[in-house]
């Protein structure tokens, strides 16, 4: 008697923060709860829902989120079943949020395969996206590795990590798959070119298929100080004050430095893919449907004699551009924001310097 | 018995218009309502009011504005005799504003002398500029002349209209006098240069002193069309319907086209002033008190990585730039203008462009 094969899980991982798209983003409205992706009206993690649908057990993915964002995650997704919602205490980066999603689809079932998905990427077209997904997970389920989405690159970028590409070990209706010999984080310019030039790397999609027990396992090995706290609240049943004291404990770091980083048995599907992590205002331009002046500009704002700019008006109130090339405005009723082409990364700045000014009430 | 010397009056033109400063710049609130000169808080109306009050016969000025500024300039000079407020049906351009002020003046006082200034320019010293207009009154009593107020060019200037120096007739306390022996309008780039290296021209400062009886005889040769109606009017003791019927019959044009470019008895008085049209955003920021950074940057607003920008809040919401260079950018309730360095004229593309699109409520 065959047994049925493992039931595939997805765990969205909805913690991330708004800081880089300040004054849109905030503390209560984190990048996930924002329309940053081209024409698409829907939030990104709405978009991420339902574009991973289809693939889940039982029809509905998993959500991990802080308790703050609970009521909004809610909001976003009423037909979420309840028990899918998977909150944490607090935001503890993303080796917290894997490993709770590895605990609990583990608890729930012990054969299970999951892939861990960010709530927050621009990916294209979802049926290829979901055709890869879905070849990680079977990979992961036979073989015993943990998957990561690779990605081709196309453009020398510095804002990624790249993963090199190791002997081939598989091939998939979605994409060769091979072993990954070492991470490289965000590189230089001249060494992303060098890497992309190679053809021996590819990005890191930040998107992990495994099986629970190997997860659990290599992070045993690799994250003790971490995986221990939240292995004793998973034998309390998850309690909410067994995770609260578990979490004040785990130390907050990216599941890639945690433990993918260090991982012997990590693997990756090279995906053909339209892929963007829509890191900032200038990779949401970059996506945008612009103008033939190369300007996205909202009804009733104007772009005269301007280029490459995108323009983003929350009140409702209309900006004009006045000869400018490459800048990004973005207002709302309490700011307003003037971002330089390329200084998307800066925005950051403004947080810092927001918070030494006392103008918290600008961040919440 | 000698007879005693003419009064000098002063008569401001306060009837320009805000479209080059939108969105701060409205129908409603001209230019000469805002403050635009560096840190002075004061609207450029009433420090122009207070500025050429100790020159005035009886120690108030004239101010010709058109019916619909009357409340507001109540309101900025409360203690303007209302008879020295002239109102204009409409706006008709200067020359119909400078032909009513000289026709009021000699109305009261056929002996007087007067200097026509506009309301919203930058001038200082304050002491040089009153002695250089005084020097302008009492030559133009003096000699029958009409007199303008040059400038020494600092720059090639492309915005301002330029003066043709001819012989030298007059030494005042003040400078020398000079024929004008033609007018340059706005020159090009090349032209601009030209006229400065030569040494031989002066800006333009749009400040006339003349004895009215002197003035409205060049106007009765040169600007007919336009004086006679207001004749009629002055003959009815500008009684409101007399006034408005003449002003419908009134060409709208500069007194510079009208009269004085084809005047033969023009003089100037080359003064040494620091002085500025204040023709737009650009000229605001080379006026303003800057950063290090070359940015003026309001209270609660930042500038990160930013250079020679201006940043203006009229809602007192903060505005962030981040790595942008050259940028004005002024935020009210209801628009945002972002600007790139030196296209301030353009900012008029963006009325037309609000009129094409039925925004007009964006410019009352």
């Amino acid at each position: 008697m065959s047994t049925p094969p493992p039931a595939r899980h997805v765990a969205i991982l909805a913690g991330g923060r708004g800081t880089r798209f300040w004054p849109v983003g905030r503390e209560s409205v984190p990048k996930q709860f924002l329309a940053l992706d081209g024409d698409d009206p829907r939030p990104l993690l709405r978009a991420t829902y339902e574009r991973v649908q289809p693939l889940c057990e039982g029809g509905q993915p998993w959500v991990v989120a802080p308790e703050a964002l609970a009521r909004g995650v809610r909001k976003m997704l009423p037909r979420l079943p309840p028990d899918r919602l998977i909150l944490e205490p607090e935001g503890k980066n993303t080796a917290a949020a894997v490993a709770l999603a590895a605990l609990r689809v583990y608890a729930k079932d012990a054969r299970a395969v999951l892939v861990v998905v960010p709530a927050d990427h621009h990916v294209a077209p979802e049926g290829t996206y979901r055709r890869a997904l879905r070849a990680m997970l079977d990979r992961a389920a036979q073989s015993g590795a943990i998957l990561t989405l690779g990605l081709r690159p196309t453009y020398p970028a510095t804002g990624y990590g790249y993963l090199a590409l190791g002997k081939k070990t598989a091939n998939t209706p979605a994409g060769a798959v091979h072993a990954v010999r070492r991470f490289v984080e965000k590189p230089s310019a001249s060494e992303a070119r060098r890497l992309v030039a190679s053809r021996g790397y590819l990005w890191n999609g930040g998107t992990f298929a495994f099986r629970p027990d190997v997860l659990l396992a290599a992070m045993q090995r690799h994250w003790r100080a971490g995986l221990e706290p939240l292995d004793r609240a998973a034998r309390e049943r998850f309690a909410p004050a067994a995770l609260a004291k578990a979490y004040r404990k785990v130390p907050s770091i990216s599941v890639d430095y945690a433990v993918m980083e260090k991982a012997t048995n990590l693997e990756t599907l090279a995906a053909r893919l339209d892929w963007d992590d829509l890191g900032s205002w200038d990779a949401v331009l970059r996506h945008a449907r612009a103008d033939r002046d190369g300007n996205v500009v909202a009804d009733g704002s104007f772009a005269i004699d301007a280029k490459d700019c995108l323009v983003r008006s929350e009140d409702g109130v209309p900006v004009a551009l006045v000869g400018v090339e490459g800048v990004t405005v973005v207002r709302t009723k309490d700011a307003t924001l003037v971002l330089g082409r390329g200084k998307g990364e800066d925005v950051r700045k403004v947080v810092k310097a927001l918070e030494k000014a006392r103008r918290r009430d600008l961040l919440r």
